[in-house]
């Protein structure tokens, strides 16, 4: 029957806004799925005004704890991307600027791929850890990356999951709200956010993603966080590697300089926006301190750096159909057939393979002749080849390189 | 996570259509109320057009079984108004000119009373029917008025359950497709749509209750059904009497040829659309017979039909707070007045009193002494004298009555 919380719905349906206190009765825990999906679709097409984004916000903040850092420390969020190894080069990176990092990421979702997974491929490498031992670790060696911890904005999970399972994901209010919620609860001073624009990315315009990083700049910046948003391309896979273990050894690769410029233009580009000096970032990449970092820091959670990294046993060149220039090596269907090869997740609680995924070794602008490979795919069962060729567009014109970098919202 | 069913919410979520196939595998039954409410809020925001209302009400229809009478019988549908005791009168009526009466009711729902409830008033009456059991009594006495059965478009109790928790009632296409699933089911061969205007009815304007009358009339012409729609005015109470027991008295006196001339001229307009003679049905009504077949049919479901009503032990009369003109008597506050007096509920499983109401003396036109009685309430508990004042609008000039009757949708 009807009763606050229809009203509340009506309003929202009916184009009204909504404020804190009503906002938090929605997000309610008391409150059904079937009440709160309604309104995340009226939210979805009637919107949600820069008042209302902040209303929600903070009452998805206040739906659980909020840490307290004895220190201020930096944090990172990327909106999704595929390929994107980043946050491994610049968690050390950052650190060995001596800016502390403390950072909670994700695991794979859809095409896309999760941090916490990428470390798991480090063999003994731990991904949950308490505050208390976080804390530490950010004492001995500047930086610790691990899972969520369910205390904070726990109304964020139970929305994702809603909003995953009713077409309401894509809202730049509430995937702001969403975002903001985790970071400002997890305490960070200083926030850089990687927009990622383009057909891998869940905003395939440029023009939603400058209005996501925005809304997300001022919602940071309404909490004390100095909050930098970087808008990137995410048309192509970033770097050559696609799949867990191959991510890492890639991170590995730009941390000793010999890294695919695309990611190391990207971690330099994260890092000075963190940091505040071009020349100590470069300094600390150059000089090898920032892959020592990386050794520490892995170290301390359990992960043996040395250790040789999962392999898949079948390792299979992918030929190029024709000859030509490559137009586009589509990142979507790249991340979703790595994700079917076993590297991500078709539902929630699936079992990622580390060991698997692709390697692209032809990109925009790149010439080549039939039979040459476009890619090499490692995986656990024969590969199909085909459709990995099928990712690659190559024609007869050529094509010029498109921008990594695409904006900047902050100082 | 993502699926077919995500898919089909995000297609209505874009303002695509959806066809029949689509339609029944969101309505499924295991497809969970959270992701189901999401698709009626974007329905109800993005609309369904008129194929996609006729599919949505074939999946209903689809949802359970579907009565099949031996002889063409009539059946009736209000949406729902305040005094409104027409069917206790129509029944009686169109049966006493051989056209026979199969209808299925519902009960009191927010401010807006049910057959039922008003039913079961009658000391005895059983209002719970199998359907042999309504066609031994139609044989018998040509009208049988009892509860739905829950095999008829099981899908629609499901969706109006839903519908009130989440603010997606007001959909033309999900009233329709509602109605109509339930009608179509029960298998009649005649309806009568009575679709109330006004604010003490679902639907405030005249032109949305002619679009869902029209939307109506086309879906039950498309089952075969031969269906008329009524355009009536629900601003104020119908009739008198507001209040179970108290609108059986009413309906008794209309049988008698000494009822209010608004529920007089109702019931004898929907007589005619359903008998189709109107001196048959006038001859009906002033010779006795339709009397006399209400005495029968309340006899066949238990009923004594010279039994005295309960009675609430407080009559209170409610004097007008000054003199002057009635300009309204406003339904909508005098429902949910007696409902809050108990004649109706404020949850689904809530009691009904059935002594409980109020007779209105003055409506619209009506000129009034200050301290002259408006209305008398009968009630359980100390009456609210006051609020019942309240309900009406008291000016110095003159005020013209309103039509009863807005239109009329098919032949």
């Amino acid at each position: 029957m009807r009763g606050p919380i229809t009203e509340l719905i009506a309003r929202k349906r009916d184009g009204g806004t909504l404020d804190r206190d009503q906002l938090a009765a929605l997000i309610d825990p008391e409150v059904p799925d079937y009440q709160l999906s309604a309104f995340l679709m009226a939210a979805l097409l009637r919107g949600l005004d820069e008042g209302e984004t902040r209303g929600l916000l903070e009452a998805m903040i206040a739906s659980g704890e909020r840490v307290s850092w004895p220190w201020p420390v930096a944090d990172k969020h990327s909106t999704g991307g595929v390929g994107d190894s980043t946050t491994l080069v610049l968690a050390p990176l950052v650190a060995a600027c001596g800016v502390l990092v403390a950072k909670m990421s994700g695991r794979s979702l859809a095409h896309t791929g999760g941090t916490l997974d990428k470390l798991e491929a480090i063999p003994g490498m731990r991904v949950s850890l308490s505050l208390a031992g976080m804390r530490r670790q950010i004492e001995q060696v500047g930086v610790a990356v691990c899972g969520q911890t369910p205390q904070l904005a726990p109304a964020d999970g139970r929305l994702y999951a809603l909003r995953d399972a009713t077409a309401t994901v894509a809202s730049l209010p509430l995937i702001a709200a969403s975002v903001m919620s985790k970071k400002v609860a997890a305490g960070a001073s200083r926030l850089l956010l990687d927009v990622k624009v383009g057909e891998g990315a869940l905003l395939r315009e440029a023009e939603s993603g400058a209005e996501l990083a925005e809304l997300m700049v001022t919602l940071g910046r309404d909490h004390g966080i100095d909050t930098v948003a970087l808008l990137s391309n995410m048309a192509e896979p970033l770097g050559a590697a696609v799949g867990n273990a191959l991510e890492v050894a890639e991170a590995v690769d730009t941390l000793r300089g010999e890294g695919p410029p695309d990611i190391t233009e990207l971690a330099l580009r994260e890092a000075v926006a963190l940091v505040g000096d071009e020349a100590a970032v470069r300094r600390a990449l150059d000089s090898g301190a920032a892959f020592e970092r990386f050794q520490r820091w892995v170290a301390a959670q359990g992960g043996d750096p040395e250790a040789r990294l999962p392999r898949a046993p079948i390792v299979a060149a992918v030929p190029a159909p024709r000859s030509g220039v490559v137009q586009r090596c589509h990142a979507r269907a790249v991340g979703e057939l790595v994700m079917r090869m076993g590297a991500g997740r078709t539902d929630k609680d699936g079992q990622v393979d580390h060991a698997v995924g692709v390697l692209v070794h032809r990109k925009r602008g790149d010439r080549v002749q039939a039979g040459e490979p476009l890619a090499t795919l490692h995986a656990r069962h024969q590969p199909d080849v085909g459709a990995m060729a099928a990712c690659f567009e190559i024609a007869d014109q050529p094509a010029e390189p498109e921008p990594l970098m695409l904006g900047q919202i902050g100082a």
